[in-house]
């Protein structure tokens, strides 16, 4: 299992995975499930991707490749198309061409081809932006609205992000959000696992900066610990139910 | 979609459960997807369903009906087994005997036999307990490891129980933590949603205490409003992340 997120906002993005499953593909800046596709000066994006990781794989693969674009007849590259868009286009067809190659075999042997992506980045003078993308190879981007996006194991991690994260939340408070939210499905799910990859961009910077979190990282331990004890505190808080002490012989 | 909580404490048992399914079913004591069973000073019994609708109506109605014991050939019912773990076992020949009449058509359909039920209470002089019955007709029981039981869209609302839920936490505590993951659970998933039924019960009491919690609850939305700015300031007071600032031109 997985468990990619996207915060969208106005400083920037942060995008977090985590890196249970290793993948074992090893070319240009290639993390477990977070790859990054960088040209100084020109374009800096970066790829998380859920779901079967043959497919996955193929599908990284075939955007460095190169994928034929069917109404111009070239053949496009995760470095050659000139906007977020044209990339996130680019990888729906390589998601459908994956499909079309090994989808009728996999639906035989009752393997479902699942994929997400999420695909953050920007393009010098373009605008920043960050895509999922689907199975079937269309998708969706964030917007003020839900600046956030999230693929794989998502419901554990979403109630914090949900009443957090706004477009206006700064980027260090994203790292924070995303590291909690990763913290929560961490707990809940054992196939969700350390060392964690996380990548923060600067809008306009056109430079990734990433880290990876193992389980020494003495500030991700910190904030597991303060958290659960936020946690507890917040609710102690909390003024009691009225619907005790009991309506019966105790009664009020 | 459903989410029912049940807590299991030394101090006696909060069980939650929301309403968005209507159940039409209007026998004793019964609510959308909270049936109680109780008899003074002999027993209190509350069962909470998850999935397919017409499998918990008639699951539910059976055990008041009577399911015919494979061994000793005696006619049981909710109200007649000693113990609760016959009342589980009880359940669990109702989920199997709805199944064989059911089952085969509903497969050829395509529609899923589906269901899942939280049992929880206690007999005079018995040990207080709470089951989860899943749709085999098996059960598995909380125990101090495992303070609480979930079924149905539970993973928004996990996470908070598993950072506080023990089986020290008071039953006024307890209240609120189901109350906030089942907020959780609301914000995330609208499938989900009020009014919600709250059933606490003292250990060795024998009665169940119910509330029914409608939108109008002063209580709950003091609560969802106060949890909300809880979590945002309890993660504003965290510590800033030591990976910003920027390791390119921006520096430290």
């Amino acid at each position: 299992m997985t468990y990619c997120v996207g915060l969208f906002l106005d400083e920037g993005m942060v995008l977090l995975s985590d890196t249970r499953t290793n993948a074992g593909v090893d070319n240009i800046s290639t993390f477990a499930k977070q790859h990054l596709f960088q040209r100084e000066g020109d374009r800096a994006i970066v790829a998380m991707t859920a779901g079967n990781l043959a497919v996955s794989q193929a599908v990284i693969n075939l955007i460095q490749e190169g994928v034929l674009h069917p109404d111009t007849g070239q053949v496009e590259t995760i470095f050659s198309v000139h906007s977020m868009f044209a990339a996130a286009a680019l990888t729906g067809a390589a998601v459908r061409q994956v499909y079309r190659t090994y989808g009728p075999t996999m639906q035989e042997q009752g393997v479902p081809f699942d994929v997400s992506i999420l695909l953050g980045g920007q393009l010098a003078g373009r605008t920043m932006r960050l895509f999922q993308v689907y199975a079937a190879g269309n998708f969706i981007n964030a917007t003020p609205d839900t600046p956030f996006l999230q693929v794989g194991e998502h419901k554990y991690g979403k109630p914090i992000l949900d009443r957090a994260v706004t477009p206006e939340t700064p980027l260090s408070d994203g790292v924070k959000l995303a590291l909690i939210s990763m913290d929560s499905t961490l707990r809940s799910n054992l196939t969700v696992g350390l060392p964690l990859d996380l990548t923060v961009y600067r809008k306009d910077s056109l430079e990734l900066a990433t880290w990876r979190i193992t389980e020494d990282d003495a500030y991700f331990r910190e904030l597991r610990c303060g958290w659960s004890d936020a946690l507890r505190a917040a609710y102690k808080a909390m003024p009691s139910p009225p619907y005790l002490p009991w309506r019966s012989t105790e009664g009020p």
